[in-house]
């Protein structure tokens, strides 16, 4: 294995959606020839550490990983008010946060290690309900993985059917996406004909797979290493399936 | 490898619950001293070549399977109409069911090849309420997984903690199982401090594992190939989680 990375700015010269963006690739140089890529949209602090390690995580499971930004020249931050105030302004354009996953998306198509037939996006929180309304886009992905995403619908989403298959990981306990949202999400992707699932956690709440979620801190909200691990393992099965 | 079976007689000896039941044991004998066993409920027509089968494969997972019966005598029919007759009258005797998977649990453990400590249940359709149901008797095991189970809890539950894992397998079309039905089993796991997930599967029906479930034939039932895969991959990494 030779895990490597580099960073790319993309655009979709589509006007003005808040570009250039800065991602960054992880692939294994020990493998030869184009291979599926997967998107990896960060939590609601933009793209850091944790993403990054998840797509270096893909990479060494033979996929090109990457990171992407949805908040346009690689916004990140630590302070948990900013990050909450830039996540609120982006979900309030829920166009224009569907646009940037779509570039995203092609921006990875256009990389030469990757096989743009086989594609997937994967996503944490906010990054989950991104991943999620890059398939509502109707877009040719082969599948995308919420881990404690939010499923609700927006108004902007468009009137189409949905191709991928779909898979959320779902805390039970998650306050941000309550049992009755689970069920509305079931009824849309089945209205959609998304290929979907949801695996539901009891006892696991939001953010379950950061670690820096303590538990307790927060109601509703924590880390927990059991959901992590068997998130991250249907994550791997998952992709087994659809990139056959 | 070296698979073999073995029928089983028994009973609880506690009061006229129907038996002796008749079940069949499977395991490897290429395999040394006391393992995991697994006790595998059978669907609504009672033991047949469908249950036997699933035992083997647990037992070439090198477990020990016990494929149970829940009717006495080892009754069996192939006869719809009268599974669902016998299936009624048991199902309208929720605590006479609860009794007969808890001597089944015991009868499993008395087994010299299982180690009594490690043990889990699964079941199909009605199986699969019968594993909840010997779930819900608070008894000791570690794990239950039911596949497209119903998921009401019966009046005679008793008012107890659920000590074991979880694992429902769930079509999301089931008319079986509504969603509804599945955010009321949710409370109640949570409520009974039950560590449970739900893996619900879109556009999936009734009857997902049964080759004889031909699709569209009755609404909201039907053998599905995929679902039947990783219904099965999902029941196998618990088995890994909850024996390791």
């Amino acid at each position: 294995m030779d895990l490597r990375s580099m960073e790319i700015r993309y655009d979709g010269g589509k006007g003005d959606i808040g570009g250039p963006f800065i991602g960054t690739l992880h692939w294994d140089a020990a493998i030869e020839g184009p291979r599926p890529g997967v998107l990896v949209a960060p939590a609601f602090r933009g793209r850091a550490q944790f993403e990054e390690q998840r797509a270096q995580e893909l990479a060494a499971l033979g996929y090109v990983g990457f990171a992407i930004d949805y908040y346009g020249q690689g916004w990140t931050t630590t302070d948990p008010a900013e990050a909450h105030a830039a996540k609120d302004r982006l979900d309030a354009e829920r166009a224009m946060l569907a646009a940037r996953m779509v570039v995203a998306l092609e921006a990875l198509k256009a990389q030469e290690l990757v096989d743009a037939e086989r594609t997937a996006a994967i996503g944490y929180c906010f990054g989950g309900k991104a991943v999620l309304d890059l398939a509502r886009e109707g877009v040719e992905i082969g599948g995308v993985v919420s881990f404690h995403g939010i499923l609700d619908r927006a108004a902007s989403a468009p009137d189409v059917k949905i191709p991928a298959e779909v898979l959320v990981l779902h805390g039970w306990d998650d306050p941000l996406a309550k049992p009755e949202s689970v069920l509305a999400f079931g009824q849309e992707m089945t209205e959609r004909g998304a290929r979907w699932q949801v695996h539901a956690y009891g006892h696991t709440g939001h953010a379950f797979t950061n670690p820096a979620a303590t538990p307790g801190a927060q109601p509703g909200f924590g880390f927990d290493a059991k959901a992590t691990a068997r998130s991250w393992r249907a994550m791997v099965a998952f992709m087994e399936e659809i990139f056959r």
